[in-house]
């Protein structure tokens, strides 16, 4: 017998007819002899629409008040199931973030959950009932209900699962598991039966949507093991654990790429102490991320290039912010461009093995491909590279590192 | 200064163009100096479609999962009207029932109101604040949202106005007022300034739809002040008071129809004691409400004929329910017929005159009215008579006792 959560979203949910599939997937775990915890987000699109409304009716809106809102929609989900479920013999009663409670900090719109009172639903998981709990929401200091932010869901899930010392998270998504790479650009592509938090970490951040970054920290923090797998097909997915579960583990686990990314060029910034805290100081003021960055060697050693990368949507208000400051820094241009992509190798086996830098440089390089910036952590490698290159570069490392499937 | 609990229901927070509305007449009470509280319902269909998902869900339904699932519709409009008065410079805050707390019993699906805490709405009203409170809602002792049954929310305006010593409980509607009688039969049907709990409770209970028999029920209890008026149009309304502050008062205030309305008739019912007892106990035990009663004088002293109505969707079940006694009964015949209309006159001021049910019975007779049934309170007098001079019926009486206008 184990202790289960099994989260599902919003297209798993998406109207009572997806309901009621999600109440079989309870039941084959409650039959199994499992104590199972659910925990739901709202229909699809419902959270959208609720978000118009806020967005209609005031522009300065009170966080407070777009938490009162939009956390209805897992209200309505989790009654639901909660339904369904009686109506097939199986105990269960719904919970909402207050009821629980879930408790977080004041920071509505985007809390973080602080602790989550699981006394009362011990003793009722004991006894076979299954809690259907509303994900994305919880309960602040002031007695009102706080949300989590977008993707909250997966994170309610987590924390849950910790909370209550499951032995497993099943994340139901709308996909089956985390692939060696986008299986649309590589049909060789293969999933993952494990992968650790580190490597998932790097994934989620680096573009596979598969699972909020948040929830991972918090998974990793607490060594919930998590799996992800599908709501629509029944095969089993990708487990998210600790390292140490991992027994073979394989140099290179998968291979990310993200196009969110535009680099900035400043030509012949004066190269003198202090320059690069007068750059990147106000930029991460206005809330501007700078993800890579690389300076040139100075020739004469009095001007350098100095190339980082910003996401897209950030572009326009960074160059913007660094045009205003020109005279400032001192450099004699300032240049962007969007059509970038940052393509990663990622696996913790790479901590003890050199060469997997090198395997890719010369990948790229046969394939002629052209490095634009290069950064690298204890478990990635990433390059930028010309957005017209993506799907070859990916596809190449891939077969490279021996990814390939059948 | 007053202090003014207002209500709007679905059609007057229908979409956030008319949630802004709501705020114009909120923004006016509080600029004329009153301290306000607003109560709201859903959306107008939203409650609907909630109710749809449950019964798709499940048939057998647990009335808690029920209002769990129902009370989100509250939730949102508060918190979008909160927002548009924020917008405005009016400091506001919505409030679920859970918060206020709006206690109740733990009927879910049509739970009664118990105690609503003022102490902490009372200290912000006195600051300007706004509490918009949702309607329909409370929470029960065992921690869980309840709701109060269809049209709870004006019976929550009115519970909430009565806790927090309102002067007066405004009630917007889609009609502007209580009317003599129902303007679409009777053009010179007039508004009425004033009208009494007891008269109201007539009209509430005899068909004109403008406020819920609870609501009114409550007010008369509490002695609450009542208006009722139009969320459309910015003229005044009815105002629903004690007895006492009418001045001068009219014989007859109204007249009032119900098409809602099927008579029985058992023929040749043994005429021994303990029968009516034997006949009305079953339909009592069914939940069957039955209303006015008439028994025929029994020529023989041996069989007479009972006749009694019923609301329309009950009269099968009656009817099933008494052919299958009808060996224990002792009838010859059970006959039905749901083409009947009960047409009342009402008015506090008969108490005191008689001759009221002479004049009514005497324009019926001169209109070649037939009358079947006849039943008398202390404030009206009710009558039977075939749904086809539904109108000419109405029409005559609302002469007759001088009700109409220009």
């Amino acid at each position: 017998m184990a202790r289960i959560v099994q989260k599902f979203g919003g297209t798993s949910v998406a109207d009572t007819d997806r309901i009621k599939s999600v109440a079989e997937k309870v039941r084959r775990e409650v039959e199994a002899g499992h104590e199972v915890a659910v925990l739901l987000s709202a229909m699809a699109g419902v959270t959208n629409q609720l978000v118009a409304y806020v967005d209609e009716v005031s522009t300065l809106y009170d966080a407070r008040e777009y938490d009162t809102v939009v956390s209805t929609g897992e209200q309505v989900t989790v009654g639901l199931l909660a339904l369904v479920l009686q109506g097939m013999g199986i105990q269960s009663r719904s919970w909402l973030g207050w009821q629980v409670p879930i408790r977080t900090d004041n920071v509505h719109g985007k809390a973080r959950i602080e602790a989550i009172e699981t006394e009362e639903l011990r003793r009722r998981m004991a006894t076979g009932e299954v809690p259907v709990i509303a994900g994305f929401q919880g309960l602040a200091p002031d007695n009102r209900i706080t949300t989590l932010g977008r993707g909250g869901t997966d994170t309610s899930a987590v924390a849950l699962a910790a909370a209550l010392d499951a032995d497993r998270c099943d994340i139901y998504t709308d996909v089956d598991g985390v692939y060696t790479t986008d299986p649309r650009i590589v049909s060789q592509a293969r999933k993952l039966d494990r992968v650790t938090y580190e490597e998932m970490l790097e994934m989620a951040s680096l573009g596979a949507k598969v699972l909020q970054t948040r929830a991972v920290e918090m998974a990793m923090k607490h060594g919930q093991r998590v799996q992800v797998l599908s709501s629509f097909e029944d095969v089993p997915g990708t487990l998210v654990v600790d390292e140490d579960e991992i027994v073979e583990q394989e140099l290179v686990s998968g291979i990310a790429y993200s196009r969110d990314e535009a680099k900035i060029t400043l030509v012949r910034v004066r190269d003198k102490p202090g320059v690069a805290a007068a750059i990147f100081g106000p930029l991460a003021d206005a809330n501007i991320n700078v993800d890579m960055i690389v300076q040139n060697v100075s020739g004469d050693g009095e001007a350098t290039d100095l190339t980082f990368t910003v996401a897209n949507n950030d572009v326009e208000r960074a160059v913007e912010n660094l045009a205003a400051r020109k005279d400032e820094i001192g450099c004699a241009e300032i240049l962007h461009d969007p059509r970038v992509v940052k393509v990663s190798v990622i696996g913790v086996g790479m901590r003890s093995h050199a060469g997997v830098a090198q395997t890719m440089f010369k990948t790229l390089a046969e394939k002629g491909i052209n490095i634009q910036v290069i950064s690298t952590s204890e478990i990635k490698v990433s390059v930028l590279i010309d957005e017209e290159y993506t799907e070859l570069a990916v596809r190449a490392l891939h077969t490279a590192y021996g990814l390939d499937g059948d």
